[in-house]
This record gives C-alpha cells, sequence and structure tokens, in this order.
C-alpha cells in the first residue's frame, strides 16, 4: 500500500492511498479518515460508498464527515466506484457504465468479469488491507453510501448482515434491477439471466428473505433522480411485515448533491456510532 | 445578476451567481449562502476572500461552513478571486499572478489597470449587487479569508474599520509587498514604486497607523508556506504596542489546505457572529 497523500484535519488524519488490487486486477485508490481517538485505541470503521462518477474523493472533498467522526470516534473509509485506467474496458460516453459506475457486483460477463469485482473487492479484499494498515476494531463495522453507493451499502449489509452493525443510506438506488437508467449495466455486467440479478437488489433481497434490523435513508424530494432511479417507496413496501425496520425521511426542498449529503451527515455519523 | 445554481443545504440556500461588473470589465461569479434565518429576518453577511489559484467555488466546496452559518444565522458571500476569461490580461503559467491571483489591488498598470480591481470590485461594487438582491443587514458585515484571502481580508478591514464589524484569517499573506513569491505581482499590477505597495500590505498599514480593534488569525505550522510566504509573525510584531489585538494561533501539525481550514472554520464564524 502506497500512501499517496495525508493531512491533518479536526485533529485526525485523512489520508489518500493506492494499493494493486487482486479482485479488480489494477491499482485502486481509496481514501481514509482516521479520528484522533485512533493514536491510543482501535476504533469502529464506517464504509461509506459513493455514487456514479465519483471517485474516492468527492466524499472527502464535500461531505464534511470529519467533525463528527472525529468528536465520535470513526474511521471513515471511503473506496473508489469500479476499477479505473487506460486498460479497463469502459464505454467513456456512458456516465451509467463501466468506469465511475461499478454498481458494487462482480461481474460474470466477458470483457468485465476481468476486473468489475466490486463486491468481493470491497466486502473481502480491501477491509483485509485496512484492518492491518490502521489501528481499527473490525469487530465494529457499519456501511453506509449515496445514490449508487447507497444501492452498494444495501446490498452489502442485506447479505452479510453478521459482519456490519449498522447501515444507512442518502438516496439509494433502491431496485437498480428494475430501474431503467441501471438495466442496461446489469445486463452488461451480469448477462441477461435477470434471475441473477436479485443478488444486487436491496428490494428483491428483502423479498427473498434478507433482513437487516435497522436501516436509515435519507432522500430529498427536490431530487430529480426520486422518480425513475431511486424510488425509496419501493424499498419502503419490501420492508414492510419483515424483520428489517426502515426509517425513510424524505427531506423537503433537497436535491441529490453532496449539499444534500452534508446537510444530513451527522445525523447519519450519530445513526452509526449507536449501533457501533 | 443571473442565478446559475441554488441548492438546499443545512435548510438555508447555497447559491452561484454571476453579473456584469463594471470595476472588473468583465462577468463576475460568486457564491452566496443564505441561511434559514433570512428568510425572516435580515442577517449580517460575512465576506471570505479565497487564496491564489481559487476561484468562488474552493471554500463553496470544502470549506464546510453552512453547518454553523445556518445555526448562527450568517449570510456568507464568497467572491472570485479575479477577474477571469479569455480577454482578461493573464500569464497562465505563473500560479501567482494574473488570474485567479488579483491580490485584492486595483492596478495601477498597463495592461492590468482594466480589470484587475478587485480591491473596489469587493469593497465597493459588490456589496452594493447583495444588498440589493438578498436580505441581508449592511449595517452588519465581516470579512475573513485564506492566504491570498487572508492578506485580503486583513487589507479590507485595516483600511476600512468602520464598515467591517470583525476580522479573522487563515494563514494569511501579511506582508506580500516584501515576500518574494509576491513582488512580481505587486510589481506588475502597481507598478516599481513601493511606496504605492503600502496601502495593499497588512504590516505596512499598521505600521502606518491603520488598527483594527481585535484580530484572529489561525496558521499551522506544517505550512509549507509558511516561512516565506506567510510570516504571521511580521503581523505579531507590528501590532504590538499599537490598539489592535492579534490573536495568532499555531495549529500544531496542520497544513495550507481546506482541511486546515475546515477544522477550524467553526471557530472563525463563532469569532465573527459574537462580533456582529
Amino acid at each position: 500500500m502506497e500512501t499517496l497523500t495525508t493531512d491533518k484535519s479536526f485533529g485526525g488524519i485523512q489520508g489518500v492511498y493506492r494499493h494493486a488490487a487482486s479482485q479488480t486486477n489494477c491499482d485502486m485508490t481509496f481514501a481514509v479518515y482516521m479520528p484522533p481517538q485512533a493514536e491510543t485505541t482501535a476504533v469502529p470503521v464506517l464504509w461509506y460508498l459513493s455514487g456514479l462518477t465519483c471517485s474516492h474523493a468527492n466524499v472527502m472533498e464535500k461531505g464534511e464527515y470529519r467533525r463528527m467522526a472525529a468528536k465520535l470516534g470513526l474511521a471513515i473509509v471511503a473506496p473508489d466506484t469500479s476499477p479505473r485506467g487506460p486498460d479497463i474496458p469502459n464505454e467513456p460516453d456512458n456516465w451509467q457504465f463501466g468506469i465511475g459506475a461499478g454498481f458494487y457486483v462482480d461481474a460474470s460477463e466477458a470483457p468485465y468479469a476481468q476486473n468489475y469485482r466490486m463486491y468481493s473487492y470491497i466486502l473481502d479484499e480491501l477491509p483485509v488491507l485496512v484492518g492491518d494498515a490502521f489501528n481499527v476494531d473490525m469487530n465494529r463495522q457499519g456501511i453506509f453510501g449515496h445514490s449508487m453507493g447507497g444501492h452498494g451499502a444495501l446490498i452489502m449489509a442485506l447479505r452479510n448482515p453478521d459482519r456490519f452493525s449498522s447501515l444507512s443510506a442518502f438516496a439509494p438506488i433502491v431496485s437498480p434491477s428494475t430501474a431503467e437508467w441501471t438495466t442496461y449495466a446489469f445486463t452488461q455486467y451480469l448477462g441477461g439471466n435477470t434471475a441473477m440479478w436479485r443478488a444486487y437488489d436491496a428490494v428483491a433481497l428483502v423479498e427473498d428473505g434478507h433482513c437487516f434490523p435497522e436501516i436509515l435513508v435519507d432522500q430529498g424530494d427536490a431530487d430529480s433522480f426520486l422518480d425513475d432511479g431511486l424510488r425509496p417507496s419501493l424499498l419502503e413496501r419490501a420492508v414492510a411485515e419483515t424483520s428489517s425496520a426502515l426509517t425513510l425521511r424524505m427531506q423537503p426542498g433537497y436535491g441529490h448533491s453532496y449539499y444534500f449529503i452534508s446537510s444530513f451527515m451527522d445525523d447519519h455519523l450519530h445513526w452509526h456510532a449507536a449501533r457501533l
């Protein structure tokens, strides 16, 4: 693992790191904020998964998480959203597929299966690296994310409730397998057998019996992607009468950007800290 | 004035606006955050002047001011750092001069005098526009900034103590007229008569009898520009035994970036709110 930058912020250290990842067959960059408490004790880890077109940097620059993470003693890890590099199969003009749009799946289809394995990268490979390199307590992990990354957080936690103690999302894509704007990516990564898509769709996972005890979702009601891409009501309907409890907060006047995310970042960090 | 974007954030509105400015002879873009209190009452205005290479956007994206500005009821205005556009005289390879490096002076030298009038633009022209367009109380104005913008805040307030009720800076260039890395810009904008430079140099202004009752300065001690560009000790020495009281806080381990600025943003907003 190579250290690209470290900057002191709110008493802790915001770092950016790079490593050769085997799951994605390329170098991967990620950001870690270590709060000041980590100087003396192993701190819980909160994974933040970013949305379409983002890298590790967007939430690091605009998410406004460091003040409260420093106060609560949380490490925040922000991975990239896809494999990335000149050799990675891509469609440069399509922001909903390819680089910046890995959708947190393990692709089964050529030529994507060689690199687009973000599910296993984030669930299995990166945690080993983080657990070795930082003073973190891997028995206390939470996960959250935004948009495509909210989708990623939901599916990771629903499929691995023993791994993650807390779960939340900002404006998540709750059913990518049925949203017009995401089915193209699912077809390219996973092929045409839509039964295989259900393992990467939060609503389908809930329908298939997966559950997570408590889920917090914030959604701006002025979000232009609300009705065709995000559709949190589908998740609300799916979890009704299951053992998953969803707190869905519609936030009046808020959009889809980091101006929305940062406004409710403190609430999400409190939510996770209380459960970690 | 044209509205480019508005986004709800922390209950208020972060907007970006553009207007045809007469002082700079070009379109100028600026950012305004209006806190929720402005829906019912005229709020104080806090001017934030940015550093070299920045536009209005850097502090808007990375400054983390909205949470506390919303709590304290402060409008935050972030102007650009220079005239900007294809017709503006510039040296594209020089980050310390020209576009992004207006140094908050009114240039006297050709060809810069036609556009590089950031002192008058920020002191006289933009406040009229802001006072007309937003629900602000122009009798309550404070000013702060970073690096070159900290220099701008210091000279604006020292020369206009009746205009501004509060003053602070992050890592300011306290004596640009004597710093190797800034004298080139001063020569180009203001000519070779260094006596004329003193009106745009905080240390010289203090030496020449200007004062401001209370000044807060935060400075990271791991800032790579500390010794050749910034040199806050020169200001500390100049204000000694004057009626200006300087609170200079050396912050251990902090650098020059927005990771530093955001860490102490809350302190600065409290400082201004208490004096506005």
